[in-house]
């Protein structure tokens, strides 16, 4: 057995509990002063103030020093795109110039250059590039993730994706969740014919993706010029027909009925929402629906940011994620979301923890073995060079990120940095 | 003699020439694929095409393969108030509440909470502290810096302070110019006497850091509720006759009149202007006086952003840097401020590079030996996971200096972190 020992926390902040439709996001963080966290085979044995340990129960573990600091569960980011060919930094000119989203879209830019892109680069490639972007996330404290396909917009190339989705999951110590999301623009050879393309998505991707068993979710992207509500509930309603859960990026830059459908629907999650109204967020409120919410994308487009303060009002559980992807947010900078979780949309410190830790937890299905420090999760663990919450949401720009343990294990330390 | 080529550089991009009075804003990048440096004892040889490094010049030389990457001269941040005591994370449920920076000045928070505990900290806690915040700005690219005092408020603690910036700029591999900012706040000794405390700061203080040769500079800061324009002045004439070139944070919240003071006193430079008006502006750009723009300030705060392109316009050379202080700036992260630059200001790549080159270099009286890659300049370069000036600007969040060098030495290296 494979024991180890973080002693010395000043404070270790968690939420507690497993399941956010009993209100984990209005969940009080249990804050806990000078505490202790031990894991045995990477599942945590013990988890409270160093004076509860029982006697002996730490004998053998390795033990490491968390330097009275704070401590929290590892991060969790809901929402990316990580796996993608290509990058889009030439685009700067263009905006530069004031074109927007759907302008460059409409010229064969946009994510359709990524398209173009993805389906150009191998397997291997792709597995590669985004290896390096899942230990860069380790370094920033994120141990878990969920990824979503749609740079395809082919058979091939979706299967592909979800492909090294699914070798990610397996060979990187990350936890990741796969989200199929064919439905994420309308590919060129279909130009003038999206219903043609969710027919095919409906009839030939679906089935292959569901078959493959090559992912958990199935998303769309509901908004003005890509697919509408009606296209959208087809597409959701086909693959929870198969198996896939709905979720979907809804009201990100119209407010055309996504998050009322995704209340139709039972979808886990609505994402972007950052024009949804009263309206939306009253079907999800009623529906159970998690709003992943992704402000790294606002602060990039300069665009509005989504009425959190009024979601959490609502009882709606709120998640935080990066959005990572290579066209509207080039960022898989977690903590920065979580900043701007504070300084945007006015969340407190622990409503912040929440929508990174347990929330985003039950919005991939990992609460029963992710998302808090308790007896039986996982010891998926940060050190932070940091005393409290606030500190971390305030020192925006830098790492805090002292050590990361993922499993019980070492996964990244900056000890000694400052 | 110690040599080094930085070789194998896929595209070296510079500004050139040494005088930003001779129009380095407008200066054109100068970028040269395919390029090699070489440097001898910390000073460059040759900087240009690899083709044209003369035959037998880098004999002997370490080498540094650049890996294809881009090379940009080292990053210089020209305004910061990075010797402090504690820290300021606490004000965050005051500010969620609603409660602006004059509030919390007025409350006997703020910045008099910083001054409480600088005062209350120790010559080496302040150093030690400072250290690790250069150490961390090295790893982010930032190879020089200008450090301001104005966290004392009376003699002993603004010495204190200078002799830190002192020690640091000895010591530390960075090159770091010194700013006396005794008038940064009326302290509470003199709360309703203002004109009191300036008495003092010019009878007393003055004197004794430009006996002590303590500061190059001397700001204030000329702002409705903290010093009014004819104090300002009075502070500004003062430092001149003791040698002490002026500085001014100016316009920063009202337009009382700062950025047209900066022009009658020949200031080097003004700082912040977010709130500055074309009467300002023409008076800087008819005075030849730099804009030092402090973006992650505005972002911080969610406050609007300094007219930037109006300046450019004007001519008046522009620099961005970080505004690193515990109040209303607690990043010392100037890569993101230079994506503000892009993002907010709208700033061009290469104007975005001149900010914080070779014109932040001029801000601090730094261009004879910084700012630049040419032959006779020093060595600071960073070695850029990246291809292309747009990348930097484009992949906010992630830090992709890979190798850093100071005076021709490695002073932080990433090297296979992706």
């Amino acid at each position: 057995m494979k024991k180890v020992l973080v002693h010395n926390i000043g404070l270790l902040c968690t939420p507690v509990g497993s399941h956010v439709h009993a209100g984990a996001q209005q969940a009080e963080i249990q804050s806990i002063p000078q505490a202790c966290v031990l894991a045995e085979d990477g599942v945590i044995t013990y988890c409270g103030p160093a004076s509860g340990l029982p006697q002996g129960a730490a004998e053998g573990a390795r033990r490491i020093d968390a330097g009275g600091c704070l401590v929290t569960p590892g991060l969790i980011d809901a929402h990316t795109h990580l796996v993608f060919g290509g990058w889009r930094q030439h685009e700067i000119p263009l905006k530069l110039a004031g074109a927007g989203y759907l302008d460059i879209l409409r010229s064969g830019g946009g994510i359709l250059s990524t398209v173009k892109h993805t389906r150009q680069e191998s397997e291997e490639q792709l597995t590669q590039k985004a290896w390096a972007f899942l230990d860069e996330m380790l370094t920033l404290g994120v141990t878990s993730c969920e990824i979503k396909s749609g740079y395809g917009l082919d058979l091939e190339t979706e299967l592909k994706q979800l492909r090294v989705i699914r070798e990610l999951a397996q060979s990187h110590p990350m936890d990741i969740a796969s989200t199929f999301l064919g439905a994420h623009a309308v590919p060129e050879e279909y130009k003038d014919n999206s219903d043609g393309y969710v027919d095919y998505l409906i009839d030939t991707m679906l089935p292959a993706v569901a078959e493959q068993k090559l992912a958990r979710y199935c998303d769309v992207f509901c908004e003005t010029g890509v697919f509408d509500v009606p296209q959208s509930r087809r597409v959701l309603e086909a693959g929870k027909a198969l198996g896939l859960l709905p979720r979907i990026h809804a009201d990100e830059i119209d407010a055309i009925g996504g998050a009322v459908l995704a209340g139709e629907v039972g979808a886990v999650s609505a994402e972007h929402l950052i024009a949804t109204d009263e309206e939306g967020m009253q079907a999800m409120a009623k529906a159970g629906v998690i709003a992943d919410l992704l402000p790294a994308t606002s602060f990039y487009l300069d665009k509005t940011f989504a009425p959190a303060r009024r979601m959490v009002e609502l009882g709606i559980p709120v998640v935080i994620a990066s959005d990572f992807n290579p066209g509207s947010c080039p960022s898989l900078n977690l903590p920065f979301a979580m900043n701007l979780g504070l300084l945007r949309y006015k969340l407190k410190p622990e409503e912040v923890l929440n929508a990174v830790t347990i929330n985003a937890a039950c919005s991939v299905g990992m609460e029963d073995r992710l998302g808090t420090l308790e007896a039986g999760k996982q010891a998926d663990l940060v050190i932070w060079d940091a005393p409290d919450l606030e500190m971390i949401l305030y020192r925006f720009g830098s790492n805090l990120c002292r050590t990361v343990l993922k499993k019980g294990e070492v996964v990244a330390c900056h000890e000694g940095k400052e």
